[in-house]
């Protein structure tokens, strides 16, 4: 097609790194990527936070400690244009739904655009989503206003995994409204995914339905994020969103 | 630097476009480019909606209706694996807090590949935050559990505008944990945009002082996104992500 789009093309999460880290020019080339995403308001309401310290990337995640990685974490930052609004006297009214939602998207593609840079380069990356639950103002030192909105670990491959099948684009995709998906087509959508039940080991099956998990929708859902998962994580970002200072169902006053 | 960091570094928000719609062909390419972006665990909780259709483009912006631009609108779409669970016996427990987000993020990154694809092939695109209040439910047919995560529209580009300003990389980036700025800080980052007052017509400046806007982070803030407006964006949002069955603040009981 063309170069970026068989780089998008050609996306796979690494896990796997070798030794040496990212160098310096290579980490500002991806960050001045990053903040060349598109931005709402031209306000860039959003930090990247580059960590490649081992004690630090151990508190991100023990196992990160002596790996070749380096992290990326995209922040929602409304500290920053607070205090440029503090110091010209303008009123602050920007800690509610819309504007954690907008600075969040704002972040993300910031973060996307350093790891598709990196992809492009021959690094590889992958994002971990529990960086949401992070108490990032205790491991790093956030203020107010801030709060995870993406981590990337990135690094140089020491694995190429094949591409990872996705849902045909029919079960993605709508045109001019949603089409609401018949039982069959539901079916036919993830019959690729059901599929792999039958072909994984027999083993692994029985110790599986051992667990109370009997096909591969349990298995990908409820067997990977547990009841239990699904609370902590949501218990700990509505904990650090009150302590950031966003009103997640609190609205101004209005004018 | 190569290709793809050439393409992201050279983004501009394209909002004049040619009256030739995006051919179908190439609105496919850039679907497929999408669904390669990384999702989390797999799962693909979004659906991306294509809008070409003059009727439906003018009900989300009735300026739209006969400009020569397609939308994408990307939709946190959990709704799609509820049924998916349902054929498959298995509990739903995935409408909280965390699961919006982690959604909001797969639905954006995809999205943010079609646009940089988009770009790469000579098109323009820019996005809309205001799809965040839209009720889609009504407007698009949208069931429980989807909400919509961001839009944008993409079209053969008739302007070619000067690459915005962006803060200063060290404004944006921080290293091993977050810099609190200091006042001077502050006031180097915004330096270019605070000088943007002076440079403007007298005119302009006169007609916002009259509006009680005496400087550029007044005009860019509290005079663009008034309370008023984020109070309204806000109850949008929270009205839309009830009916849509989201528990923003309520957590699932755990195992």
């Amino acid at each position: 097609m063309n170069p970026v789009i068989d780089c998008l093309m050609n996306h796979r999460s690494i896990r796997r790194f070798k030794p040496d880290l990212v160098d310096d020019e290579t980490i500002e080339a991806l960050l001045q990527a990053g903040i060349r995403a598109a931005t709402a308001g031209n306000l860039q309401q959003y930090s990247l936070i580059v960590v490649d310290d081992p004690e630090v990337k151990g508190k991100l995640w023990r196992g990160a400690r002596d790996t070749g990685a380096i992290s990326i974490i995209a922040v929602v930052d409304i500290y920053r244009m607070k205090r440029w609004l503090e110091l010209n006297d303008a009123p602050f009214y920007f800690s509610h739904v819309v504007n954690l939602l907008i600075a969040y998207w704002d972040a993300i593609i910031a973060l996307h655009n350093t790891v598709v840079a990196a992809e492009s380069m021959g690094l590889g990356a992958y994002y971990v989503g529990t960086v949401l639950s992070l108490d990032l103002g205790e491991m790093l030192g956030t203020p107010e206003y801030v709060f995870p909105a993406g981590l990337a670990w990135i690094g140089h491959p020491d694995e190429s995994p094949e591409l990872r099948p996705r849902l045909p684009l029919e079960a993605v995709v709508h045109r001019n409204g949603y089409q609401i998906p018949s039982d069959d087509d539901i079916r036919r959508f993830y019959r690729e995914k059901d599929a792999r039940w039958e072909q994984m080991p027999a083993e692994r099956r029985e110790s599986l339905k051992a667990r109370g998990i009997h096909n591969f929708a349990q298995m990908r859902t409820v067997g990977h994020y547990t009841e239990e998962f699904i609370r902590g994580e949501s218990e700990a970002i509505l904990k650090h969103l009150e302590k950031a200072g966003f009103g997640l169902t609190e609205v101004p006053k209005g004018d």
